[in-house]
């Protein structure tokens, strides 16, 4: 049978030629859903403390099935548990060793209940703690970024468009973007939590049951809000994976970002960053060589994450309800995002706690370029009163003018200045050097070392 | 120049060559971001308004800007702007016909900002209408679909897994899980909507500024819940676009299988439903012959909802931080990603206000195949006090009996079902047909007619 | 290091943190690339041959090297080999053991050689051996499929557009458009092996080598056409694996098709064909349920696999050369696919097997629907001359007429059809038997038995 | 009616409502398959000429339809025809407009075939053009790469692994390299184009026909190899578009690559390279930023055509034969990514053409970071007969002592040299500088000057 119930021992019965080594390899889904195995026992234990409260089963059988199911995890925690493939899955695994345990009273755990609305609750259970998990990881990981903008947080570095030097930054300004986009991360896997807390069991093969079932009851003990308000939608529903997997691209082409940022940091034409030992490698004959490979590494695992994501989109499209076969490849594409996702937030946080900003490059290549080019426009329209388009055009002149002579903004005499434009005063040095310009951009979100301390000090508050 | 700021017109002085055709083929974006016209002139009003408030411009030149994007605004609406691809983009194009209209005063426009936050607040305004939109259209779909729950509350169909008749349901429970589903697509582009409801204009460039602009007041004016925190986060987010395409994609999976569920029960096998003349198409000479065209573009959207999520997801990988030009692949997706869904939803429920069930095919396949061989088994369990596992097995056996008699279960006497297990009373039968069957599934969610009106009856509540 | 040479052993000098935990889990590769041992001890024995040969190394070196390996060889493949994490991978598994087996030889292995051209030679080899694999599958299943189409060249079924009745067609047919659209997929992956057959091994980490190396001689060791004509491509390209899941996407579409109708056709409402118990899961109370578990399974797959070719092109996406560790993320996506496709192939070829056509049913199907009414169109232009549209509407008249009636077309009496248009005569009736309909269409490839089996014949002698 | 044959303008007898403002949205195709109209206007062309050659319409006729065809195309190509969403799709539209023209005769085109096998070959036809499209663009862009090859044959750049320097290379090696990659893109194109080389037309519907067709002559006619073998697979298959979508990905990969390469070495931090004005876009007021647009364009249309990749492999996904509409959806997505493929090459050609590499930048940054570090660890292997290993770590205290002083290696002294190890004599100074480095790589595919010319010559050749 599928997920409707009954045993596959039973298939003697009607099946002649039985399942062979093929029809086993694709079908038995017991190699990866033993992960869900706490969770398999969860349910099976609050069902049937719920059978025996609405006195479909007696209270000793449900002591029984409790202690059982205790035994049973205790040999999977031990790792002593034999897993079988004839036996399919996990919930057939857990129940037959439960009958070898206590007997007939193990037969009667499922009662009111289907494979079908066991696996979904199941799995539904081990993404939300998936996204507890996430959302855990992505706190650690904003820690580590904030510990470098409080650092940081006036070092001044260039600010690129196009991986052009556009305007001056500050470190801790260019970490803090990062820290939001992270919140915005915890902030769906919150809400993918939130809508996926709802309990599927009860719904049964797919109609619901007849049996006087306390579903509540059952959602409670699971620490659902509810359980959920139709039987064929509970046993067919995925949305909570491909919510959970969209979440998990999402943060991997972050986590992607400031990977691409941290290997071009590292490189040797850059120096931005040193990475620590920990999180790169080296070759045993150019010591000065550190391979970021991890920050690599991470970088690829957005390929992956969206590759589980299509998967499941692909396997889901098209499927009549209630329950379809295909529906089992749900569960090794989310486990091994989930895996990837926790695996690059965790090496992320390392990289980031590790390494370390060399600022002197940094402030280097941020007054390096005319970066300031936009600030001398700024103060023309601002302090000479200079329309935004022939600031510009005076700009570019005094741009023009120093690069022929081979230095910077800074370094052209007022006079020089004044020859291009005569309402140019002595006040325009105020903005024309990295750290005026930065101080300069107050604007509320603006890389002004005060703005970035201010955020800085929200997010401290709001992380702890 | 990209979003940087400044005139492509100024271009002449610096670039010998000039951008030539296969350059402002694929560098020029007005071909498609036109549609972000409207966003752009509400976000230029927003920040001319707050440059007056804040004295960074003259009220004068505030009113003369609001004055010349109304009317802007006014030729586009009518049709009568020449929009150049020699201006590149939207802005540009509004810029430069604002300036013909208006003079020096729309050169003070561009005054603390930038095409990067710019375009940012546009897209961004633009897909937030789109979450209220595609929120819309769930609710109109969920609507038609209460209504066919409504009319067949109690009309018994087969509840199928692996599309095998494993247990009778009603249609109005089919039709309301298809409501939940959508129910959560809803939920998705709400939270969406409330997490992308933060406003990038005033990040300028990249950094923010050193004009004493108000960006609270230019988020309140948009219908932002506030400015973004951080500039360089501002204009190289679209975690915005990748969030309503996520949500796009799930939405399309159910809409992908609803149509394939009608695809199926409009074929001459099944004649569950009888699409309308106006969602489908027929042949010249096969009067019966209904192909379900709507049904099938319908289903095949998802294939074009994931591309367009994965095109991103692709496009995002590894940027670094703050814009780059590749961003700009972002909005084609997202445009025809939203219109996409749109449209399907509207054929969807328009496919489902027309579609007649037919309801007496519906019963009859319900009652054929043993489809209570359930019931009979919980029967057994539940009056009878067998174990699960006997009462499969006993249930199996009546079943045989059946099959070999060529009858279905109802059918089967008193007596030869106590020749196969003695405890069965002639109450059983109370539970063998249909209509007992799917009356008894009373558990919260179940198919039972009481619970789904139940539900129907929460669901009107909740959609008025 | 990375891939460039040298001992992870040696990071002791270099690193004073080592790899910790994390870096050790993101970083190793050996969980996985341990199946790639068969290839890479392949890969040094032709290397260390070729050495000798050139008098870069002794030939007792050679020999020691070449015994030493078998011995490596035989402990992976009695099972007795220790996979050790800290040794990162397959290439410093296999080389660190060869030390302990024949000492300082073991190191003269590595000249003028890269972990970069040793891992893309091993990957390579191993996706060539999966093209072959594929290839087989494809072959396997298609003498399936002929077996079917012989059995029922003749039988008659509905063909089917839209899921609607178009027109009869027959079983043998409908078996031969699957046989060639996997003569296609076999073209692709022999293609791919082709392109895939050039030796990257030589290009040492990137840049080629000052040894005399012959790279003539190990390209032809190891069967390869000859040595890739450029080091930094040769050890930058994954396209042989991009190709490879290419076009196992594509055959997985294939699958998912003939999967597809399998599900469809094997419910109560179709019952077109019967599956095996072998590849079918059943109900232990429902005897007559078979849940098409594996035709559902396979379905499934192109999820998998298209996930799969998302993830290593999303990987691949802007990496400049030569060797960045993403690279590494390419072989479990690889793995996982070829075992998906070799094993859904397997059971395709099981199903295909074993199926039962109810060939009763079949034919039922077929003449139901009118589905002759294009015959009867194409005979009034053919026979009594009228244009086509007119005889569309001819057609559909009588149709309409049987319609009214309640019978099909060869029901209809020959006056009746003369009072629709006088220009039909007796002959007609040779047309609107699905027997005579299928038997007429004769065009090269049409349904006809006679042209169906001149294809199964033609393909017979293709695959003996 | 779908693709089945008839005229919608027939829908009136049937349906009573008609296709609404939705349904015509929704269902049109006219929008996007008027690019077709060639290949239609061939296709009938070739069609109706067939039908005379047989005897099934008469030579009259044929010349009608020809003269008429002929009429439609010229209207189509000075832009006169007027394209009709009511009539559907191409292939009405073009038939409607025939029979204004020619009367009666018009309908007899539509003898022995129907939209479905029309689609399938004009759509064939339309792809096997941008294969060829494909290989020539493909062939421009080998020929601005062979040019910087030739001009750079043997400047010194820095080899990169993990964007860290690893060995010296030439920049003639590395333009090469992309040559290889660009030369496997063609292949896969040309394979894709043989493999779809065959024709579907007189598949009709699904079954071929009864009307005496000669399939051969069409298909020669419009440059096929041959009819295609069944006529259910020749209205069903979308395979050639999925390869072609496949090639068109993998040869994005490639851009992007050489994309990403572009815009790091266009950097200030890089400046390997600089870009013409032509494919670049500066900044009114920053004279020295030349923003890398067309690069980065290009590095993101992978994600687009990997998005139409996907899109078509979701939407072929579980669509039983033969036509279903879905399989409307395939053209938009095969069309934007050839046309995305068609700019991204003519780009990229552009921007290879003209760009300008900095050579003494590059050879600059090739002779830091003891580049030759292996070369000198190869010669201690090679010439003073140390062990691999060993010599590695005398090579590692080498470049430590160097490090030590701020020397690189060439400047150590043969003392200190000899104080590491003894066997070091003052050969080892010809291998230490860089260009000594990439003229001793010597091996097949090396980055000797003397090899990147011998693959240029060969190049030459093959592309003239």
């Amino acid at each position: 049978m599928g997920k409707d119930g009954g045993s596959n021992a039973m298939w003697g019965g009607r099946f002649s030629a039985g399942p062979d080594a093929i029809m086993e390899a694709i079908n038995a889904s017991i190699g990866f859903d033993q992960r869900l195995s706490d969770q398999d026992i969860a349910g099976s234990r609050a069902h049937a403390a719920m059978l025996a409260a609405q006195g479909i089963i007696t209270q000793a059988d449900a002591d029984a099935i409790r202690d059982g199911l205790d035994r049973v995890k205790a040999e999977i925690d031990a790792g002593e548990f034999v897993f079988s493939a004839a036996l399919e899955d996990i919930h057939m695994n857990v129940e037959s060793r439960l009958r070898d345990l206590i007997g007939a009273a193990a037969g009667r755990l499922h009662t009111a209940r289907s494979r079908n609305d066991q696996v979904a609750t199941d799995f539904r259970l081990w993404v939300r703690d998936q996204c507890d998990a996430a959302a855990e990881g992505l706190e650690a990981l904003q820690r580590a970024l904030l510990a470098q903008a409080e650092a940081g947080a006036d070092w001044v570095m260039p600010g690129f468009t196009h991986l052009q030097t556009a305007q001056p930054v500050t470190w801790g300004h260019h970490m803090m973007a990062y820290v939001e986009m992270f919140a915005r991360d915890a902030g769906r896997f919150r809400d993918a939590r939130a809508r996926m807390n709802e309990c599927p069991l009860g719904a049964a093969a797919l109609a619901g049951t007849g049996f006087p079932i306390d579903r509540a009851a059952t959602a409670a003990a699971l620490g659902f809000d509810k359980p959920m308000d139709n039987s064929l939608d509970a046993v067919s529903d995925r949305d909570f994976a491909l919510e959970f997997l969209s979440a998990a691209a999402i943060c991997a082409v972050h986590l992607s970002r400031l990977s691409e940022e941290l290997v071009i940091w590292s490189s040797a034409q850059f120096r931005f960053v040193t990475l620590s030992d920990r999180f790169s490698t080296g070759s045993s004959i150019m010591p000065q060589k550190k391979n970021p490979d991890a920050a690599e590494l991470i970088r690829a695992k957005i390929g992956r994450i969206t590759g589980a994501l299509v998967a499941l989109l692909t396997v889901m499209k098209g499927l009549p309800l209630a329950y379809s076969k295909d529906m089992q490849e749900d569960k090794e594409q989310v486990f091994d995002a989930a895996d990837t996702l926790m695996l690059a937030l965790a090496a992320m946080t390392g990289m980031i706690s590790d390494l370390t900003a060399n600022r002197a490059a940094l402030e280097a290549a941020a007054s390096a370029g005319f970066s300031t080019a936009t600030d001398l426009a700024d103060w023309l329209v601002r302090e000479a009163g200079l329309p935004f388009r022939e600031a510009h055009h005076v700009t570019g002149a005094l741009v023009a003018r120093a690069e022929a002579r081979g230095v910077d903004l800074p370094d052209l005499s007022l006079d020089e200045m004044q020859a291009v434009h005569g309402a140019i005063t002595s006040a325009v040095f105020e903005v024309l050097g990295v750290h005026n310009s930065v101080a300069s951009r107050t604007s509320h979100g603006g890389t002004a070392p005060a703005q970035v301390r201010a955020r800085i000090a929200a997010w401290r508050e709001r992380l702890t």
